[in-house]
C-alpha cells in the first residue's frame, strides 16, 4: 500500500499495510460465504436460529486468520473458504451453548438478545448442535483444490480443537472453577489454552495445511497462534473490567460478579497489558522467517492487543 | 450355522443364522472399542459424563448395522470399527440432549438416571457436544484400510444424518408438534425419517462405503435402511403404549401424556403392527440380490419388529 504525499510527487510508503481495509474485505467475503453456506430452509425455526447467531456480525477473526495463513504459505484463499466458514460455525455454536442458563446465563451477545432469549433453550441447544455438525460436513463436502488427506487432517484438527481436549474441555474446567477464589495460574492457563487458544490455533494452521504447508511452517504458525491466543484472552479479561456494554456488545463486569479468577485479578491491569504486549511481540517475532505475505498476520496480532486502549 | 440332531448323526441345518450369538459377539466388540476410544482423562467430569451415557449398554444397533453392511459387500469389519463407534457416539449425544429439561425432560434412560440428573445440565450439554465432535474426529483419525475419499464421504454422510437435514431437523419439528393434535401423517413421517431413519441409513451405508460398495449396492442398502428405519419408529411408538418401564428401561406412556400424534394414535395398534411387518418384509426383499452374507441384515430386520410381541 502506497500513499501519495500531496507536497511531493514521489510516492512515499507511509502505510505499509492497511489492516482496516484488509479486514473489511475479508469480513465481507466471509459474511457472503456464511450466508450462502447456510441458506434458510425447512424447518425454518432451526435455520433462523442458526442464522440469527451466525450472521450477527462479529470480527470474524478465526476465518480471517485461516484465510491469511493459507495465503501466507502460497495457497489461494478459495481452498480455505469452507474451513473458514466452519471455524465461524464452531465459534458461534460455542457462544450459543455458553450463553445458556445452565452455563454462563447471558442475555446479550454482540449487542442483541442471546439465541435462547429469542428462540428458547431447546431450539438453541439444537441450533448449536446443527452448527457444530454442519461445520464438519461443510469442510468435507465443499473444500475444493486440496487433497483428501489434507481435508481429513483439517477435520481431525477441528475435532481436537472443539472436543474434550479443546473448547469443551476448557469450558468444563471454567464452569467448575467459577466462584473458587483459589484457582491457580496453571488452571487459568488450562482454561484459556483450551477454551480460546485451541480454536485460534487450528484457525491459523488449517488454512496452511490446506495450502500444503511444511511441518516446519506449521510449527511456526502454531507458536504464533498460541501466543496471540493467550494474549487474546488476557485482553478479553481486561475488557471485561475496563469496557462498557455499548462498546463491547455484551455484558461487562461478569468476571468480578461471578468471582472468577482472571489474569487482571491475578496480575493487576497494568501487568496484564504488559504480558499481552510481550506475547504479541513474541508472536510477531515467530513469523520472522516468512516474507511480505506475513503482513496480515503481523497486523492482526497488533490489532488484538490494540483493543485494550 | 449347523446343529447336530441328537437322534441322527447327520447334521441338519435347523438354525441357519444364530442372531442372538451374532449380536452378542458384535456388541462385545463394539463395547470394547467404545471403552478404548474414550478412555477417562482430564477433565474427568467431562469424560465421566460422556462415558456414563456412552457405556450404558443399549442394543448397539447402529454400530452393528455398520459392521454388517461392511461385511455384506466384502469388507473386513476392522475398517468400519471407528465409524461404528462414531455412530454410537452420535446416537448417545442425541439421547443426552433430547433428555434435557428444555427438550423431552426425561429422568430415566436405559434403566438409569439420565445424564443431566447425574451431572447437571451444563455438563450434559457439553458432554453431548464433545461426543458429537469426537465422532467426526474419531472417523477422521482412526479409520484404517479405506481411501481418504471414502472416509470423507462417510464424514459428509454422518454430518447430513445429524444436522438440520437429519436428526436435529427431526427433533425441531418434533418439539414444535408436541401438544398439537392436528399433526398430519406427512409431518409424522418427516419427524421420523429425520430423527430416526437418517442415522440408521448412514449406519447401513457407511460400512458399505468404507468397504468400497458400488453405487447400485448403496442404493439397495439405502432402501433397506429406510424401511427398517420407519418400522423401527413404528415399533418404538407401539412400545411406548404396550411396554413397561422395567422392560424398556425408560419411561413409557410419554406420547399420550404429551398428547403426541404417533403411528398408533393415527392407525391404531393392530394396523401399526401390520405396517411395521410389511416394511420389514419389504426391507428384507430389497436385499434379495445379495448372497449368504445378507443373513445378519435379514435377521436384524426381523428382530426390530419382533420387539413388539
Amino acid at each position: 500500500m502506497v500513499q501519495t504525499n500531496s507536497l511531493d510527487s514521489k510516492p512515499t510508503p507511509i502505510n505499509p499495510f492497511d489492516l482496516k481495509a484488509y479486514l473489511a474485505e475479508r469480513r465481507a467475503q466471509v459474511e457472503a460465504a456464511l450466508d450462502q453456506a447456510l441458506a434458510l430452509r425447512y424447518p425454518e425455526t432451526l435455520y433462523e436460529a442458526m442464522r440469527y447467531s451466525l450472521l450477527a456480525g462479529g470480527k470474524r477473526l478465526r476465518p480471517i486468520l485461516c484465510l491469511a495463513s493459507c495465503e501466507l504459505v502460497g495457497g489461494s484463499p478459495g481452498v480455505a473458504i469452507p474451513t473458514a466458514c466452519a471455524l465461524e460455525m464452531i465459534h458461534t455454536m460455542s457462544l450459543i451453548h455458553d450463553d445458556l442458563p445452565a452455563m454462563d446465563n447471558d442475555d446479550y451477545r454482540r449487542g442483541r438478545l442471546t439465541n435462547h432469549k429469542v428462540y428458547g433453550e431447546g431450539v438453541s441447544i439444537l441450533a448449536g448442535d446443527a452448527l457444530l455438525t454442519y461445520a464438519f460436513e461443510h469442510v468435507a463436502t465443499q473444500t475444493q483444490g486440496a487433497t483428501p488427506e489434507r481435508v481429513l487432517r483439517v477435520i481431525a484438527g477441528l475435532g481436537k480443537a472443539v472436543g474434550g481436549e479443546g473448547l469443551v474441555g476448557g469450558q468444563i474446567v471454567d464452569l467448575a472453577s467459577e466462584g473458587n477464589p483459589d484457582v491457580t495460574l496453571e488452571t487459568l492457563n488450562y482454561i484459556h489454552n483450551h477454551k480460546t487458544a485451541a480454536l485460534l490455533e487450528i484457525s491459523v494452521t488449517s488454512g496452511a495445511i490446506l495450502a500444503g504447508a511444511s511441518e516446519a511452517e506449521l510449527d511456526t504458525l502454531r507458536q504464533y497462534a498460541q501466543r496471540i491466543g493467550l494474549a487474546f484472552q488476557i485482553v478479553d479479561d481486561i475488557l471485561d473490567i475496563t469496557s462498557t456494554p455499548e462498546t463491547l456488545g455484551k455484558s461487562v463486569g461478569k468476571d468480578i460478579t461471578a468471582q472468577k479468577v482472571t489474569y487482571p485479578s491475578l496480575w493487576g491491569l497494568e501487568e496484564s497489558r504488559c504480558q499481552a504486549e510481550q506475547l504479541i511481540e513474541a508472536a510477531k517475532a515467530s513469523l520472522a522467517g516468512f516474507g511480505e505475505l506475513r503482513r496480515p498476520l503481523l497486523a492482526i496480532a497488533d490489532y488484538i492487543v490494540a483493543r485494550t486502549y
